[in-house]
């Protein structure tokens, strides 16, 4: 009693009240033989919701969701206001063909210098672009089988290493040799599908690519649930010609942000084989850092392509909501998750998003979309449209990060950023944080338990990680009426948003808020419980997520340690291409000095 | 284990191998000491959820929810295909005077006749209707002051009655005064502001109606929310010159059908005063169909307007989702409550919705409304648009009644309409009927919770009704991921009807499945749960409320005890014209012989 909260309408808040509220989450970090025992009591009837209450009341999910008068009535998906157009870009046709598409993003790329390709082998430590890869197709220089075979003893090879790190949890070279020697042959008739022909992709094996089956990383999916053909978006990239080099490893059914994974191994980070790659993308990452693909396609719900791209030194693109077709993903039903893909340059990036992009049409009448657009980077050098982009910065939440080596590098890159373009950087402040992150977990954890229920209750509860029972305990407990509390509060955050939205055109973070966190041995074999470390890592990503709005990770530098930091990009509603056109600009002033990962593999060239 | 249900994809149920499954419900009817002991135990730690399981189970809510696999994805809102418009209309402007679109319902209408009115006392009877008040006024045979005073005897008389039967829960006789005496200057002055001015309106006690409290009909609201202004429609019907009696009795807070009101009494049934009116909108019912006042607002999230219309032989007029801004209401976050209008004639609902459409702005930008129209009713003899009209009846279920009388009543109306008009009746299959009642519960119980839950938890459980307490009992067992799942069931069952209504224009039931019920005297004091006689009422009623279509429920009859029998007309989305043009034509063909309520007050003539 006496413990009821009234919010005022969120367009009373009065931001110069708001004090920034550190994250302080309340759990233990607990593995191996301790963790598995402590599942077993969160699952166990009365003293296991018992423990979950306990939980939950240290961080206050009954006082903002049972306690609380929120005024807003609920947001159950992404309404934005009307928005303007960006500028400077062209207008993909989302309808049309893939092809088309990548060819019409290719006009929007720089010229192309291929010098530094075959000559000069001493310059610093670069990734292959995918048009390196086109040229060195089209020149003759190699082919696509070549290619492919080296990938192919990589991958093999490194399932004998110590210890393993299971990039692929789905690999069949035969049917990578096949993709290979049929582009390789349209390349030898002159007849490639696109700039896509050939290049190397993997794909998170929560998205359907058949053959392969699409587990989540499960041990069981596949028994329940039946590829017949590829996703959406899958089948958009083989009609470009992409070569699909199978399913890449992930945190079990995407709940996790480490890509910690008992059934096949956890992937290691390129860049320290002790530390965590992030999650859940922690396959599509790691294969991009490693140089062993040039793109890989993965899910973001709540940060699972941009955690894994900055803690792997690489670019991922979080896509607006809707912005790209669930069709044939696992997680195809819910309100905040994208599909979005991960390379290793914003160009890249770029290529791969104009040959995935298209809603389906129920999607598009439901949402409202503006256009899919990119940005015209031809004209980069000569426009002024980075001058007139004001940054968002909410300093005190900026800061508020593991090691300031994060925030520092960040800050580096918007200075160089304000510096080269005249952007202006302007404070702002973003109340409710933890609202947001409560209002996100209660969606996603909600809507994914949803989805797994059927299964769940036929029996495959105890086939799931321990990891991902934990979660599964926690998202029992939230009530329906939680659960519609939570979509009020989406409304409230949405126009928190809206409103910074009318004053800065992007909002700038770090990724997150650590650098690649190391593997305990301990939690190899059974999986692990780090809330604290799950709260560095998604602290500045749920945004994009519970608003659906679009968010880039761009690397900026390195630790002390060498391990990569991420600098995030975040849009207005739809607005991929002016986020594009920031990372681009930012991969430009800080991209130029890239650190070799100690698990590189130079694929293109072979040495 | 091993209970795993799949369901097909929607698009490929095959309707001809589906069979009407009758509604079973399974739970106890308890009223008096055993009803209060009951709730006592449900809402016991342990024993309460174990119960709440047990009726669950019986009613397959885990089956459905947990354990099934629903192929679609969540539809949190109504979401329609593109709808055609409909013929034979005028289109309103819901951004513009309330007084205008009254005018043009006006130009609807057929012609005025007053030669009933003072004349032939003999004929037999009938309801005055609005027009009968604005000629009475305009011919100065009396004033809205003096038809006040009769209203105020009578309300003030009642109270002191045995049984009382408490239509109005909020009655403040100055106020009545007040509004009559400046309505009856307007006429002085010859400036009546529309045909609404001095029409007497009375509005549910969940709408906002200044200077009453909005108690929703329970002890307290009033403590925690302060109405400081009318709700938006009821706003438009004062700027009309209706004069609004008070807050309208009703089921507390909307969570039951039968009207039972332990905080204020239970209203009685004009025609039969040992029977309940149905609700939740009781008093509105009650008010109209005792002559008292001419139409009432009500709320409609699961047939609160249509019940108690069907029980107490008057029209009620579920609008389309989002039609009516719910600015103002005490369920103004929900996904299926709509406001809407009771009056005795098709012609006066026509006149009140035309007064208070309008949904608010954003509303309109996330449902993309067809503009609101009603049907030339004017032209109506002369046209043929009745005549290509299909009617859909699913035959079944139609008969799936407590007492055949009901079902063959509603089947004389069809056959008259048919026989008259050339519409066609046509069978339908309406698929899943199980699972969109389940589905309902949940969406409706899940969002009411929530809105209640900051109140609950500050101590204003304990000062709930007990039948409140046991729907609340219930709707606390539904998870998160039970209410994701039942908006899943939304997005079939929505497609079963899209489908449904590209053959037929309408769909026909029964409005309820049964006449007005008893009043059990055990149930006056403490309310009573009664789930097989709330199945009965609730059987027809669900789909406009799911799925947020429009429908209404028109008097066809009377059962051998004399109680009103209701036909629900279910239209299209968004086509309230259609509807109204149906019920007027039933009205004609069924309403010409109507009984005279038991308690019925003639304040027009004052005999």
């Amino acid at each position: 009693m006496g413990n009821k909260r009234v919010m005022v309408p969120a367009k009373d808040v009065d931001l110069s009240s708001i004090k920034y509220q550190p994250q302080i989450i309340q759990a233990p970090h607990v593995t191996g033989f301790l963790f598995r025992l402590f599942v077993r009591i969160v699952e166990a009837p009365l003293v296991g919701p018992f423990i979950i209450s306990i939980l939950k009341k240290d961080n206050q999910f009954d006082q903002i969701l049972r306690n609380t008068v929120i005024p807003e009535e609920p947001m159950f998906k992404p309404e934005y206001p009307p928005q303007e157009p960006e500028p400077a870009v062209i207008v993909l046709d989302e309808d049309g063909r893939p092809e088309d598409r990548v060819e019409s993003a290719l006009n929007c790329l720089p010229h192309y210098d291929p010098a530094e390709l075959w000559e000069n082998s001493s310059s610093p430590f670069h990734y292959w672009k995918i048009r390196d890869y086109a040229y060195a197709y089209r020149s003759r220089n190699v082919t696509p089988s070549i290619v492919a075979e080296r990938i192919i003893s990589v991958i093999e090879e490194n399932l004998r290493n110590t210890p393993p790190s299971p990039l692929l949890i789905s690999f069949d070279a035969v049917e990578v040799r096949k993709q290979a020697a049929a582009s390789t042959q349209r390349f030898e008739e002159g007849n490639p599908l696109s700039i896509l022909d050939g290049i190397f992709m993997a794909i998170k094996d929560d998205i359907d690519c058949y053959p392969h089956p699409s587990n989540g990383a499960s041990t069981w999916m596949h028994e329940v649930r039946t590829v017949k053909k590829d996703a959406a978006s899958v089948s958009r990239l083989r009609s470009c010609g992409v070569i699909l080099i199978g399913k890449a490893n992930m945190h079990e059914f995407g709940m996790g942000t480490t890509g910690n994974n008992p059934n096949y191994g956890t992937a290691r980070n390129p860049h320290a084989p002790d530390r965590y790659t992030g999650g859940s993308s922690s396959g599509p990452a790691a294969l991009v850092a490693s140089g062993l693909c040039s793109a890989a396609l993965g899910t973001d719900g709540g940060g699972s392509v941009r955690i894994p791209s900055s803690l792997c030194g690489v670019v991922g693109l979080k896509t607006n909501y809707g912005r790209t077709s669930m069709e044939g993903s696992l997680c195809d039903s819910g309100t905040v998750e994208i599909i979005g893909p991960i390379a290793s340059s914003v160009e890249d990036v770029m290529l791969v998003y104009s040959a995935i992009l298209g809603s389906s049409p129920a999607t598009r009448i439901s949402l409202k979309p503006s256009p899919p657009c990119l940005p015209t980077l031809s004209f980069y050098d000569d426009s002024n449209a980075l001058g007139s982009l004001k940054i968002g910065k909410y300093t005190p939440w900026f800061n508020d990060v593991l090691s300031t080596e994060v925030s520092d590098k960040c800050e580096d890159a918007l200075n160089l950023l304000s510096k080269a373009h005249g952007c202006e950087i302007k404070e702002i402040v973003i109340p409710e944080l933890h609202e947001m992150r409560t209002a996100h977990v209660v969606s996603i954890g909600s809507e994914c338990l949803s989805a797994l229920n059927p299964d769940i209750e036929d029996g495959k509860g105890g086939k799931l990680t321990y990891d991902t029972r934990t979660s599964l305990a926690l998202f029992r407990s939230f009530t329906a009426a939680d659960y519609v509390a939570a979509q009020c509060l989406r409304r409230r955050i949405m126009y928190h948003h809206m409103e910074i939205f009318k004053k800065v055109d992007i909002i700038v973070t770090p990724t997150t808020g650590m650098t690649a966190p190391k593997i305990p041995p301990s939690a190899l074999e059974s999986g692990e419980t780090d809330m604290p470390t799950t709260g560095y890592l998604m602290r500045f990503i749920i945004a994009a997520n519970l608003l659906g709005l679009p968010a880039i990770s761009i690397p900026v530098g390195y630790d002390k340690e060498g391990l990569p930091i991420g600098l995030q990009v975040i849009g207005r509603p739809w607005a991929e291409a002016t986020i594009l056109r920031i990372a681009s600009a930012v991969e430009k002033l800080c991209g130029e000095s890239k650190k070799r990962p100690v698990s590189y593999y130079d694929v293109l060239k072979g040495n």
